[in-house]
């Protein structure tokens, strides 16, 4: 019997990644490209399925699958809008696809693209209940209940994001104050941290940065941290307190069998995690923490592309 | 063609209630009784099933659920431990009723047979992603979605009560701090209100409560705003508002179609829903918001019955 085969297509701000995958989410060929922000998209879509034409497996492809960060309609399978790719204005992605291949296309937000991609690299296809966590510029997310994406009425859900944690805390750019991307997203930390350098004194970061702490990032306070830096240090814990607190919301309250944590700052485990690990114990119910894993990626950069692949196998 | 019927048995700590319901969640016979917590459970099961048996439908029958209050093991339908019956340990509830009316049985917490109550009674079937809110002594809850009970992996999801608002807030029962029960639970509740009152004077609660603060309940500071005390008003206001953080929260992560209140406190929504829908406009996602409707339960004291023999029609 032949083995039915997925094309994932995976567009970022940066990079856009095409992957065939099989049906457990193993990667048989792949491709990655620049993303030319100022080209069209229906020739970008175009020169992705010319890539995708030169894999070997492509007869084989039974349908494809598409993430993008943005507003997008999972029904009609438009990009209404991406905050990365400006030129990517009610774009009919599955309708270009369509017609363009003549297979079945299914076209999603990168968040539930990535929860796929976690529910099958990071567990393995054995998940029933996951939560994912994207840690990036912003929070995002997705939720797997039952084993299927789960989008709420509106295709909303998953926000996790903007879930408070501080009720009267720091205004976030949803409106709404004190949501963990407020403690968390990197462009927050990173003010947080040019702050906190107020009256804590890092020889460390004051050489990475030459004193020009805009340049501090997630990235940067990893690196710190590894070569020693106490405030790095310090400031991962708070970063694993927050985590731990918002984490505990979540478990309470859809007391999934996974959480899994990806993106950026997920490099730094080792700093924030066992505080946010201390803090679920301290808060969350200790039946659903029990039943709980929590996973740190380890495939953060497939997620989406192999995701992409996956939920087109519907 | 005959209707199904449903056997619905609803547990409480004061009241039995027993009804017989369409397959439209309309009670079509019912009948209450007082709960003697000093009886053995099976001599309790056997008397509610000679009540039901004397139900003139009761041979069409085709299955009966049970809801009650605590630790439900729905898998083998064991009552583990409910707080308000203490003979209640480890009763195989679901092997005594089979074995007493050769039925299908099915016993779930009280939490979990109100949402379902709620999905028939207040939302009418109609809803796809519904959020239930128990406001009594305790904050509990369950969840709705794709049109089924979600339990989660270990049968503890939709514990809404333990969502945290207020990180380094008072201590709650369950461990953690700052949890929406320890605002508008109603023993924290009146705690509250017991402080409250050290600095604002109320003519009219001193009247009711004979300036035994201790005798202070939602009802009666629902009594005392119908009579236009401001202090009162005041607190529902801040019920309300925290009400509000809480359900926007909910809102962000489930994105439902549908929020219904229920419980006791719910009495009071013409004092406190105002804040409720004016703190979520101002925090929750705009289209998430637009898409939910937010409900107090018009059927409170039938959801628990109704919800029971529904969970049975599976």
């Amino acid at each position: 019997m032949l083995e039915n085969l997925y094309l994932g297509i995976d567009i970022g701000g940066t990079l856009i990644k095409v992957a065939i995958v099989n049906s457990k989410g193993v990667i048989f060929e792949e491709s990655v490209i620049s993303t030319d922000v100022n080209a069209k998209p229906a020739d970008i879509l175009k020169s992705i399925i010319n890539i995708a034409k030169k894999f070997k497996d492509y007869s084989k492809i039974k349908s494809i699958g598409v993430g993008i960060a943005g507003d997008v309609c999972f029904g009609t399978g438009v990009v209404r809008f991406s905050p990365n790719l400006k030129k990517w204005k009610n774009v009919k992605v599955r309708d270009i696809l369509t017609s363009l291949t003549q297979k079945k296309v299914y076209v999603d937000n990168d968040a539930n693209t990535a929860s796929i991609g976690a529910f099958w690299l990071d567990a393995k296809g054995k998940s029933t209940d996951l939560v994912c966590i994207t840690l990036g510029t912003g929070v995002g997310g997705g939720l797997i209940f039952d084993k299927k994406l789960y989008r709420g009425i509106s295709g909303t859900a998953g926000e996790v994001g903007h879930i408070t944690i501080d009720a009267y805390g720091k205004k976030c750019n949803c409106g709404n104050r004190g949501c963990i991307e407020t403690f968390v997203g990197a462009k927050h930390l990173s003010k947080f941290v040019q702050d906190y350098l107020k009256d804590n004194n890092s020889k460390m970061i004051d050489k990475l940065t030459n004193k020009n702490y805009k340049l501090i990032t997630p990235r940067l306070l990893t690196q710190a941290a590894k070569k020693g830096d106490k405030v790095s240090k310090e400031i991962w814990k708070i970063v694993g307190q927050k985590l731990g607190i918002f984490l505990s919301i979540i478990i309470n309250f859809a007391n999934p069998d996974t959480v899994v944590l990806c993106g950026g700052i997920s490099h730094a485990k080792e700093y924030f995690m066992k505080y946010v690990v201390k803090e679920i114990q301290t808060r969350a119910f200790k039946s659903a923490t029990k039943a709980c894993k929590i996973i740190v990626s380890e495939a953060t950069h497939n997620l989406g592309v192999v995701g992409a692949a996956m939920l087109s196998r519907q």
